[in-house]
């Protein structure tokens, strides 16, 4: 049965593997008038790239071809499909994947599924976070018509191994660790999180680590009873991410230690508006976004490719064996992991906005152009580092 | 736009108030031939049934009528429709409630969705976990459907408030647990829940906890790419519980902290057949099954409702004021959330079982049913406590 | 896999058989604050009740309770729930139907499908007609959330077996149509009609016929590119229904033997108002509304269940016998049937409605619920027959 | 909201407009293990080519691309992505259609809808035929799944404007009529098809006209209570194609006009099995197939782009004026359309055969493969003329 959809008003629909011809994105659902660029997709995509410092060398351009769906620089209302080449592909890395199933891969379990001989191993194919690239670019978009409530989606990592964010951050700091080839928000803490990194490098091994995203100013009263709550759309969204283990909101885990007391938040006015004291919540109460940011978190594991030697077996001979995973591989999927996240959360938000008549289902007005338009290039411009400092 | 539906090939469509006339839920894509018995569904339905010891004292007998989609004791093919009247309403305990939202409940944000005039306050309207009877009336249909695999779901309280399980279980202690009013899987923890659970109802408060449910024995193979893996439609399933704010599988936010050397499942022979070693990844890699026992983890928050006065705000004057939530409530949502969150787990298994043709989707053939009858009647009696010990 | 729902913004799943305790519907979708009353549902239900002059025999109430979804008589944005419970069933009639299978029946297809020992023949089970009251009584609430836009929709019959119309009606007339017993809309045409029906129910026989439904001021724009063209989303619906054998809207089946210059509608001002000049499309191009009014035809066929006897196979021993057809059954389906296309049209409407946000989908402000009010009791009082005439 | 995907089990998604960069298609549900070749995408596109004689001038080599999905030669239970570029592309015949919206056409609708300044008048934009290209593509993948039942799928016209077929003709007969190129299943027929086609050129006009598509040995037991019927879901895939106005099977339109007595199909006995003497209900009883072939007929109007001049209304300055439509198009629609009927049953064939267990959703075996691979070059190579001959 198919399961490569996501959204119900907002609707994506992916394909491709990672050493097959392209990978690609239909977007269904868009309102009209939405002007969209090829630079708004590749501004987002230049956060999730391969082929920079910290993480995977794999060179792939991610040069993004919109195929339909825009005329005369605006969405008609038709899908919006979006197609990346891969460009970059050494299969040849992967032969010995072929008989000797990864560790912490999901190689064994495609072939239990669909087979041995009907299985793409090249790459780690549909399983490969490759995929992740269409959902960024389909998250730029969802993105640009949240600007539309001025909406916007910041991610950071708040742990790396053992490493751990101790201090407070703005949502400015949040956003601007894109810049941050390690994703911190914090200077102190970026290093450190290099270090580790090169660590890891160096070992063959690698890191998990949190990302937590937050929502600035997200629409209120957004979700669904009872199972489209926003809590459950977005838990599907992140975990349908590679490697995401787990996903909290607001208190998340620490509530289950706490008392109703303690944990309830306390309804005051503020500035005369009726608001919560303290936001543990995380934004969500009842399923439904309270107009407070948004705020969520979940755990990425380490990268299952490493270059130490683990166990395994060999197919052919049925017996066990050993495998150094080559190839070009993250030494933590986690840093890459939160532009992904930020995407996913995105794209669960402007599903939901459209649901509950927050952006309109058929066509943007003029106004609504302007609005999302001035925005959006705050938005692009924020936090942009000087000539020649990345 | 609807969201009271879940699942793609087995559906359920739930609806009803905490105190209207009634609740109830649609199971469509059951194939025909499973037999069905009203008792299947009490029996499961006992587990979380109000007006026991150390939860709610309203007193519903949550007896399940079966609607339409049985003939002759097995499903036909058509929807199984089943119905629970709502029978011991005392909504006198919410007027204050109308006026005065309660901190930690969906009042507001239902209120700011709605509209203040239609919302159903009494009892919390649909936002009450008085809906999620009818899950454990469908899980009930899906934990049967299961046993044609010789599957079973069943879960424990890890923790409570601050006190945490500090031994290991056995899936048969886990199993058992359901007989224990706390929902402990070992008798040194239960004296310990109980005694933080009468604390709790002394002073008016409430405690979080940690559910883990496992699954013995799944399907190996279920679970779809990309958006439709197992761990994201479980994710999904748990989240829409109220309550719960935190999901995680396998090591989850553990694996955080770890290396790929460390979190990594080394791959094995055991028995002349591949395994993993640790099952690290909770049952699921690549978000499929492995076969491995599936384990996951979710966090309660407490109850919100406690008789503890707490802030909130007067809707009619627009002033900060004080509310004590009276009505009858758990000390510990948790404790019940339990069998709710074993519902979710078993619905979509059993979704996912059907999709990937391990359960058929048209109709049973007499041997399966032959399988499910003994395996059930086996569940059923399994650590059935003696005549006069509950 | 589930079949049981209808629309993606305004979704109706239905559940329940013949002979079972009882049929029903949800409807999930719906904005809050839509007055709903019991009356409207049975206002609807009135002209499909069985027991009638010209149908069937069979007395049921077809009492509808709304188990859900309202709060001082408004929506809550839950789903609202409507129990039709079975009170005159007399399965002894279907004692032979079992071995049976009955000519133009779905007895033996369901027998293939589900099995012979799941198959609830009992009044042909989920088969049955019976199923389309749970339809009428959502289209009701379809009906009147469409008085948002001043829209009614109406239905009568322009053939029964050889007789056919052969005036132009008018709306009102049409709209009229439901106090006739044999749902015509002229009067000459009423008494042919009612001498037609009586000659069949002599005769043991029953007659075909083509329902027309028009849709007078429907909402323009409605309706999505590609496959939820609204001519589509119509098409399903209406085939949906059970012995609809065709469909055509506009010129239908007539354009197919026509000339481009003569089918194309020129597209002309009036009153300062660009429009068509003869609604060839029937409201409908490019799958989307125009905004004229729709017209579409279905095709009935005669009632499956006739009294004169016809070739059918005993199961039991695998011979040819004969079958005479008892229990109380219409001699035209097409009579009740033009309700329930009413109703269908109605869903798919309000759907599309939702989906293009003529509807809102969240929340009915107070000016949306007095238009719906004042529209729908115009809409109820219209063609009232005085006193005593039916 | 989305409206480009059709298909529960076996979904396709399309996207692109007749002169944008591309169209395309992804189809996600497909089994693991289909042998699928471009040439096989090729095979059926040919007969719903552009550049033929009597049809559209446009020379598009239609040349389809597979993304994503296939590992040698085969399936892999990935999302299989075709593509194809648009390569004949002449705009400039457009340019009146931009503010002279043209009688029959989808123009008004779409700005009504989405508003003009997102209109994508060029070539129709995605309101065009050129969409279906990628329906057929994804068509030629349902057939050759169908084949594992040994099912196969032909259509011709059964009347072109006036002229009507009146002979009976065979399966095999109507499979060859895609060689014909007015889609005539008998030679007489044929020319005087052609005939009318060379009519409709020369006066600038075009014909309306009927096709009737006949599946040969479906597969039995297919389609799902209620709203999932095969008739239902045949219906909304039929009339998803633009042009279409009626839809009908087995007796359709003439049921209506016939007693029980007659219409109903007598019960029985052939070759020991059981069976209907007529095939009245064309294969479909109850919403689901009996396994007798299946037979429908739908309504294609006259292609709306004439050359010969029609009233219409100039958008810039609101007043009345007359189009001819230039471009190159069809004379009449109906002939490619069969094409693509065709392949909207094999679609909605192939997604209930998925649902019905009679195809696997994950994985076909080595057995199915061969069985798909034998009957697919029987089809193929059926009816090939003879070198030279076409």
């Amino acid at each position: 049965m198919p399961g490569n959809s996501l959204g119900k008003a907002l609707t994506i629909t992916t394909f491709g593997e990672s050493h097959g011809p392209a990978i690609g994105v239909i977007i269904d659902g868009l309102p009209a008038g939405l002007p969209v660029k090829k630079e708004d997709l590749e501004f987002e995509l230049s956060f999730r790239r391969p082929g920079r410092l910290f993480v995977s060398g794999r060179r792939e351009k991610d040069e993004p071809e919109i195929l339909s769906g825009i005329y005369n620089g605006r969405t008609t209302g038709s899908p919006l499909a979006i197609l990346i080449r891969n460009t970059d592909v050494i299969s040849s890395f992967y032969e010995e994947v072929k008989n000797k199933p990864r560790p912490g891969h999901a190689d064994l379990p495609y072939i239990m599924r669909y087979g041995y001989e009907n299985w793409d191993y090249r790459g780690g194919g549909r399983a490969s976070a490759r995929e992740t690239a269409t959902r960024v670019a389909a998250g730029a978009i969802a993105k640009k018509l949240l600007m539309l409530t001025n909406t916007s989606i910041a991610g950071h990592l708040i742990s790396l191994g053992p490493i751990e964010l101790d201090e407070k951050v703005s949502f400015e700091e949040i956003l601007c660790s894109k810049y941050s080839p390690v994703r911190a928000s914090k200077k102190s803490l970026e290093s450190k999180y290099e270090e580790l990194v090169k660590s890891a490098t160096v070992e063959g091994d690698s890191y998990g680590g949190v990302a937590e995203i937050v929502v600035n100013n997200p629409p209120k009263a957004l979700g669904e009873p009872v199972f489209d709550k926003i809590k459950a759309d977005l838990a599907k969204a992140i975990l349908s991410i590679p490697a995401v283990m787990g996903f909290e909101y607001g208190l998340g885990f620490k509530a289950a230690k706490m008392k109703g007391s303690e944990a309830n938040d306390e309804i005051i006015f503020k500035d005369d508006k009726i608001t919560w004291k303290y936001n543990n919540s995380g934004g969500i109460l009842g399923g439904i976004t309270t107009g407070e940011p948004i705020i969520l978190r979940c755990a990425f594991k380490p990268t299952s490719s490493i270059r130490k030697p683990q166990k395994t077996v060999d197919l052919r001979n049925n017996k066990e064996t050993e495998i150094s995973v080559l190839g070009r591989h993250d030494p933590a999927v986690a840093i890459r992991g939160v532009t992904v996240a930020e995407a996913m959360v995105a794209l669960v938000l402007a599903d939901h906005a459209i649901r509950s008549n927050v952006i309109p289902q058929v066509k943007l007005s003029d106004k609504d152009v302007e609005i999302i338009e001035n925005n959006w290039k705050r938005y692009v411009n924020s936090c942009k580092p000087t000539e020649g400092s990345q």
